[in-house]
């Protein structure tokens, strides 16, 4: 089956992407022996913004960078297979989980969408000390250390 | 409380990249509307690998680029709230997940892990289809389209 054409655009930069592609020589394992759990935010480069580069780290984004249980299975993968023993909670201002409820997301969901847990940080500062104290409480996470950080989109700015 | 030494790397880095930010204009909607799931692999570049830049796409990440609940979550807000309408799952070559078993993974994370899915992928072609397939079954992304590749982590290319 061929690809539907809004796919063929990808497939000719990618085309482009590997005839210069300068990664080859990158490992599996994290170089600089870190995970960063960040939002699937348009906005985030999560490698620049910690002066980071390819091959340095492995990289969970889901909506919110919310630490759940999908990125806790892959905390423990990168912690005890892949070289992870320093893991970065970024959450960010503007963000769409933030300063609301699962209730005004199920509405904007709409129907069908009643039984979903979407993952909304009414309050963002309590959400972050939340996420990285799910990382702290993972027996399997044991001996990685956590920190958490909200980061600007406006300023590219942690705090 | 102050962060410990090995974040105080990061944030020098951050105030270098803010200091120089080029960002500041961009919208949390997906500017091409596309939304990537990949991989937390440290060889992936997840918008140069599709010619995107920051601003065009909501990029999910996980152990193996699996579509599980999680981001089926956050691509259900991503196409309800943030302009995605287009969906690209991408696995590759050499992932700690493929060819191999749930039980091997437990074996290399340790005591405690008996009751984790890890998400291994014994048929890498068989796992893609599948993922593809829970985006396709998904009610609530009934609008969006989607389409899997593999990734060649040695070469660049998507096939």
């Amino acid at each position: 089956m061929n690809p539907p054409s809004w796919t063929e655009e990808f497939l000719r930069a990618n085309s482009a992407y590997a005839d210069d592609f300068a990664l080859a020589g990158l490992e599996a394992r994290a170089a600089r022996a870190v995970a960063v759990v960040t939002c699937m935010d348009t906005r985030i480069e999560p490698l620049g913004m910690l002066g980071l580069a390819p091959g340095d780290a492995k990289i969970m984004r889901n909506a919110g960078g919310r630490v759940t249980g999908d990125v806790l299975r892959s905390l423990v993968l990168a912690a005890h297979m892949l070289g992870v023993e320093r893991v970065v909670v970024i959450h960010h201002t503007d963000c769409a989980l933030a300063n609301t409820t699962d209730d005004a997301l199920r509405g904007a969901a709409g129907p069908g969408s009643e039984d979903w847990w979407f993952g909304a940080m009414p309050d963002p500062d309590a959400a972050l000390a939340d996420d990285v104290q799910r990382v702290r409480e993972c027996p399997l996470l044991a001996d990685v250390a956590v920190e958490g950080f909200h980061y600007d989109v406006r300023t590219g700015r942690l705090r």
